[in-house]
């Protein structure tokens, strides 16, 4: 595993996650839990929605990227710790049966003025399927400390 | 139930969820199956991290924003359907017995030109706690139909 310090960090780099795939049964189950909505939960009646089709929940999706992420083996030191989502869309809905694997593109590093010590990293989320085609696209600013002693950005 | 097309929609409109608590057991299950960190996992462990205790995933959080959302009496004909967040924020953490509701308010309406018989509706949706601090701030575009047979919206 190689755990980063905000100093390992640059613009441009990439990391790509395992893969996973997901299945009828997982998109029912999480749909009965969180998101109990025809298109989720009922093959015969999403046909008859704007989804035509069995279709992942958008917050399904998301939970099995971070999954994925969480599972990488590029990590922050601390884990990985959001504070918050500037964008997300879902280009595609994901269907039973994909495989979906994640490309995270680091777009900015910054050291953190107000908490000493540590900084925060922009980066680029996609989560893509056995096609390459996107599922998922989010800029996620993710909080990372500094390398301990680093007088430049410890102030 | 109130289901609403895109004409019985205005900006400054806004609507309140049920409320539902989550426990311990909840955040561990979740954590195990999709962000598995000390944090979401580990009451002693979570203590020594960032979050000063056990969390939830701010995706679980996510996710059980999106159960009363979609458990809630006014919602548009065909149902809750994300385009995308344009900016979702995690103010605090979700902790074991929190009880959480939520508050929608309508910022923006839209016909889509590119959909005949569509719409949008631009929603911040604020997950308040049982003291009312928010620990889930977003802006959502979810797709509405508009009524069949307004010709001023079906273009």
């Amino acid at each position: 595993m190689n755990e980063r310090y905000l100093e390992d960090y640059e613009a441009g780099q990439t990391f790509t996650t395992g893969r996973l795939t997901v299945d009828a049964e997982q998109i029912k189950t999480f749909a009965a839990q969180f998101d109990p909505q025809p298109f989720h939960l009922d093959e015969e009646a999403a046909k008859r929605t704007v989804f035509n089709g069995l279709a992942a929940s958008g917050f399904h999706t998301a939970s099995l990227v971070m999954r994925l992420i969480v599972g990488s083996e590029d990590r922050p030191v601390g884990g990985f710790i959001g504070l918050g989502i500037e964008e997300m869309r879902w280009p595609r809905p994901v269907r039973p049966g994909d495989e979906l694997h994640v490309r995270i593109e680091v777009l900015e590093v910054r050291a953190l003025a107000s908490r000493p010590g540590q900084g925060t990293i922009k980066v680029r989320t996609t989560a893509l399927n056995q096609n390459n085609e996107a599922v998922q696209v989010s800029m996620n600013n993710l909080l990372v400390p500094c390398r301990p002693g680093n007088p430049a950005l410890n102030g």
